[in-house]
């Protein structure tokens, strides 16, 4: 039988990424790993959750809610949580199936096949498949240490360029750890207003701030203005909460949600009714989240010091990486211009791993400027285990 | 803003159903509903849920496992349980949120837009929204009390129509509560064969048999034969367990499943993971779930009876229904040939509530045979309810 020939034009488009499958490959039990990028599992609140079922099920109908069919656009109870966190009304947010499919309904509901997505150079290229399996072109900007190169968008889009979307995680964005800057958040807005485009403000990672200020989210920039109706955020429980739970969020302006929601109820009916009762009982807990969010700042800012000192110490200046105000990256440079891909199989053999830079460049003409770096995550190693990565990092490099 | 031109076909083609918008919009206290889909909340098993969730928790690491990412395809525990359940090898098996998430993301990797999709007459729009969100065409073919005419799908086959896949639903279908007949089983997978379409064999209802032998199911007729190759089963917990865990999950040749998990991937990463373990924990338990299965089964046939009684008892002739031998819905005639379509505003206003047959047809010349049908589930009205709201139906009955 020919497979090949009942498989959709989608499913042809859809590849898995080389980089993980090659992770999956290695699974030596002394690996030790800085590639990939889950939240530190001892932070993960297994009892917190434990008492959230005892007391939805100590609720009236809470145990049968929590069984039982719910609302497509969410539960009131998260929602509502969340809409307090963002500081909108509820009536703007959809509960979806982590900020993943938040980002696939939205590029489902706003893409038809050919229609152009705006994404920064270097991107992460797991969010990318969504847009990818919409049918869309993609389009890369530069990004530097201020995020997406927002005047280099504003020629591209003077030049004719007519992008439907544009795509941007604005606080610590994988892999580079950048945050957009306030100046450039004002002209991005200006200019999806100037020429009808979409903004996604992803942000799965501003939660995760232990020193600077936060920039104003899109979001809250836009509101009140004309740019509202064109500003979609997205959220996550995953590296505040648990990624397990699979719970993200989106706001954005009712003629989007309302198409969300149809496409939602064709995708998945509704996200799970228990975890979202968990998530709504620990997220509205602030005294909690504070604490619990407190916890992990000042953990993962310890290990992103330790790991940074231990490629300052260790690497002989042939490595450098500076170190963020949050998030869960370091995004290094190899200082004598080697490539990090041609690294990486003999680090993986040596028993450390990382995601070389070239893994975030687009298949379109590179100049080459990410071969040189290395995303390493600092999550889920300790301090002791992290000198010891680095130390076996450097081990290979060139002298 | 021109928002509409933002929005892509697919949302324009996407539509809300217009019974489950007009029920939103009755919120009588004392409505008795027949127009539901839902399991008896007094079925869904909260205590033996939590009581899972100590024991996930009791083990090494599985607090962690359960709030931590996981793998695509499903976590290995559940996959394992389901295998076991559908007598087949564990990598045939991939966990999807709910069965609707299998179905979209089989329509996904198998349409292109403008390819065709045949479903039977009647059929539950719900299941039809992702075949059109996917860009298919739909063709219907009737079907009778033995479920689809697959001796009609022949004669349009050998006519020239080429499907890409074929959908039913074969045991105790929604609406009509037929099951698909052994021998047309059979047939259906020669055409199959023939004629190189994919069948979704989609069999949420088949374990809420209380009558009568259940025949064998497609993927296990086709195993070991060419066929095996084209049939994909999608079943699901939500009548079983509990919807609100929104847990379903697809058996499928390897060329199948790859392609769905490379598109799960962009659409939501992964199915919860705390929701897997927990529902791995109670399926996996066969001895609670044999006497589970068993006092739901014969609450619903009490439940049936009683509703089909009534509708005997007080209905004068003028309506009536066949007893089912499984499943949650009884499809009723009006005998006299009058509308209930007209009936069903009238029957809101006496606060009683049922699908009307015509909700079921789809937008193609129909001959008009559903227009005297009802599909009345009978699983979450007491036996007493359902009394009442039979002989308030009865009273606006034409005379």
């Amino acid at each position: 039988m020919d497979s090949d020939a009942l498989l959709s034009s989608r499913a042809h488009s859809t590849v898995s990424s080389v980089i993980r499958d090659l992770l999956r490959l290695v699974d030596r039990p002394d690996m030790l790993s800085l590639a990939g990028g889950l939240p530190a599992p001892e932070h993960l609140p297994v009892a917190r959750i434990a008492e959230a079922l005892a007391r939805v099920r100590g609720t009236r109908v809470g145990g049968t809610r929590a069984l039982q069919y719910g609302p497509t656009e969410g539960m009131v109870e998260l929602r509502e949580v969340v809409a307090g966190r963002l500081r909108c009304p509820i009536n703007e947010i959809v509960i979806c199936t982590g900020s993943q499919q938040g980002l696939d309904l939205v590029a489902r509901s706003l893409l038809d096949p050919g229609d152009l997505v705006v994404v920064a150079d270097p991107s992460y290229l797991g969010s990318l498949q969504s847009f990818r399996a919409a049918g869309a072109e993609l389009h890369a900007v530069a990004s530097d240490e201020d995020g997406l190169d927002v005047e280099a968008l504003g020629v591209v889009l003077e030049s004719g360029l007519r992008p439907k979307l544009v795509s941007v995680v604005t606080d610590f964005a994988n892999p580079t750890g950048a945050t957009l800057s306030a100046a450039r958040r004002r002209r991005l807005l200006e200019l999806a207003v100037g020429f009808g485009f979409v903004v996604v403000e992803d942000n799965p990672y501003g939660e995760l701030r232990w020193a600077g200020e936060a920039e104003p989210s899109l979001g809250a920039l836009a509101a009140g203005t004309p740019a509202a109706d064109l500003v979609v955020t997205l959220g996550s429980a995953s590296k505040v909460l648990a990624p397990g739970l699979r719970l993200g969020w989106l706001r954005g302006p009712a003629w989007l949600t309302d198409a969300v929601v149809r496409l939602k109820q064709s995708s998945d009916l509704h996200t799970s009714s228990l975890d979202q009762l968990l998530a709504a009982d620990v997220l509205g807990d602030t005294a909690f989240m504070e604490a619990h969010l407190g916890l992990i700042r000042a953990d993962y800012c310890t290990r992103a010091g330790v790991l940074v000192d231990a490629l300052s110490d260790f690497g002989g200046g042939r490595i450098e990486a500076a170190l963020p105000d949050g998030g869960m990256f370091v995004w290094a440079r190899l200082t004598d211009g080697s490539s990090s891909s041609d690294l990486f199989e003999r680090a993986l053999e040596e028993g450390v791993a990382f995601v070389p830079g070239a893994a975030f460049s687009l298949d379109i003409p590179s100049d080459g400027r990410r071969s040189d770096r290395l995303r390493m995550c600092f999550t889920t190693l300790r301090p002791d285990e992290l000198k010891v990565a680095v130390s076996r990092l450097v081990s290979i490099l060139p002298r």
